[in-house]
């Protein structure tokens, strides 16, 4: 099986690199609308060859791994591929991207979402292993061809990834709780040190808990932009409902009632019960 | 030197983890009100043994690695101590901890924060390696005798700390936005996911920027109650920045704005060049 690969930074850089050891993938290739980046990727490894966007639709399957206002974008030029081609989405919005799939295509289609990543991007920043042991959402697999949810399913749990299914709704309510309230939070947290008079003092004092709270604020704020835009309603209702809490934490720690703030960061401990 | 530790969680029990290996320590003693703390701490070999408040006195360095509000406490019954006794708190908030030092110790007395952590508590949650390439503040030195000063110099630089010195007010501001703000913006993301209805199959698509994000949300809430209230106005204007922060980016996005969302983001990436 030929793997084709759109967009070869740390998502579809890393899938590259996870696929090299498995056995019943023949070769793999890549396109990037950056030259450089396909430069890159050749000289990493990521991928065996660079390809044209023609060639990589002769591919047995191919992944898009670029943002999601793009890859609703490449869908629409990719209604001419054969039959038994799989396309899958690798995008951490579901519901836009499903929506947008033209109709011809729609059976060839997987819509997944691997809850992995770091905050570098490029094809520098692909690692082996950024897949392994993690899940991955697969979203209305209902309307997906057989033959194309086994190859998507076989190709995630070989790439060592733990697969839920969920309706695509969901996903997008869940996935703006876990992921992108988180990153508007880190954002934020950011831009409140660099608003001070001192950032640089500030910062000489930073431990693990500020490093771990502000290191997804170094993600790609083009790519942060697309899934904003496309997940806004739940983005802005998790937002919402975080504010509500701090607020609640503001109010207590205002009228400075202690017992009922070490009841509010004892609830909030609970959560490592089932994390 | 004989050295005392009042307190034997995560802080004073890898602090005896590391003096093991300095060879001008001759001995470290510890006392915890807590008796299962006691025996778990010798159990794990964090000090060389237990012992009472009162000869805890003799010790030549007496750390408190207690919640800083019992610090506070602790301070009004060493008055009594030897004149060439060396009293450092290792609290997270500064000012009104030194203003607390009766006045017949405060040249004995070195107000410290160590900035190192995990989100665990208790002698088992201990590590030998807590401080080690880590920053600590030493707050109003030139309140604090030569002799006291010097040791407690040399004793954090032997753990491998860096020293920045720093003054009170400053130091609490400052840790305000560093450590205080995260932890209540960790506990706040921890309570709005627990207040859904379906907290399990939300935290079931947990990658690593929620783990990260949600980590310090499981410190100690006694601890943590009594930073909130030592450090109370520092903690609430470094809220409200961040609130106007957040906001500004839910106005963005509810304006559909999406260049100004790029650029609100890209300001933010701005803080990894100076961290």
């Amino acid at each position: 099986m030929k793997i084709g690969i759109i967009g070869l930074g740390l998502i579809g850089g890393s899938l590259g690199l996870a696929l090299k050891n498995i056995k019943f993938i023949s070769s793999t290739c890549g396109f990037d609308h950056n030259l450089s980046h396909c430069e890159e990727a050749l000289r990493l490894g990521l991928v065996d060859e660079i390809v044209s966007f023609d060639e990589i639709k002769k591919c047995d399957m191919i992944f898009l791994a670029i943002p999601v206002e793009a890859i609703i974008n490449v869908l629409q030029n990719l209604t001419n591929i054969p039959k038994d081609t799989t396309i899958v989405d690798l995008g951490s919005t579901k519901e836009k991207i499903i929506n947008s799939v033209p109709k011809e295509i729609r059976a060839n289609f997987i819509a997944a979402h691997p809850m992995a990543g770091t905050e570098k991007f490029g094809p520098s920043a692909a690692i082996e292993n950024l897949y392994h042991d993690n899940i991955v959402v697969l979203c209305n697999m209902d309307e997906s061809g057989d033959k194309h949810k086994n190859r998507a399913i076989q190709i995630f749990s070989h790439i060592g990834m733990k697969i839920v299914f969920m309706n695509a709704v969901e996903h997008d309510k869940h996935a703006s709780f876990i992921s992108h309230l988180p990153h508007a939070l880190s954002y934020a947290l950011a831009n409140s040190v660099m608003g001070e008079e001192e950032p640089k003092s500030i910062l000489l004092l930073a431990g693990g808990g500020f490093k771990d709270m502000s290191r997804i604020a170094k993600s790609s704020p083009l790519m942060w932009t697309d899934i904003f835009k496309q997940n806004r309603k739940n983005l802005l209702n998790s937002i919402e409902l975080f504010q509500k809490e701090l607020n609640k934490c503001k109010t207590i720690v205002k009228e400075e009632k202690w017992e009922e703030l070490e009841k509010w960061m004892g609830n909030a401990t609970t959560l490592h019960k089932i994390l």
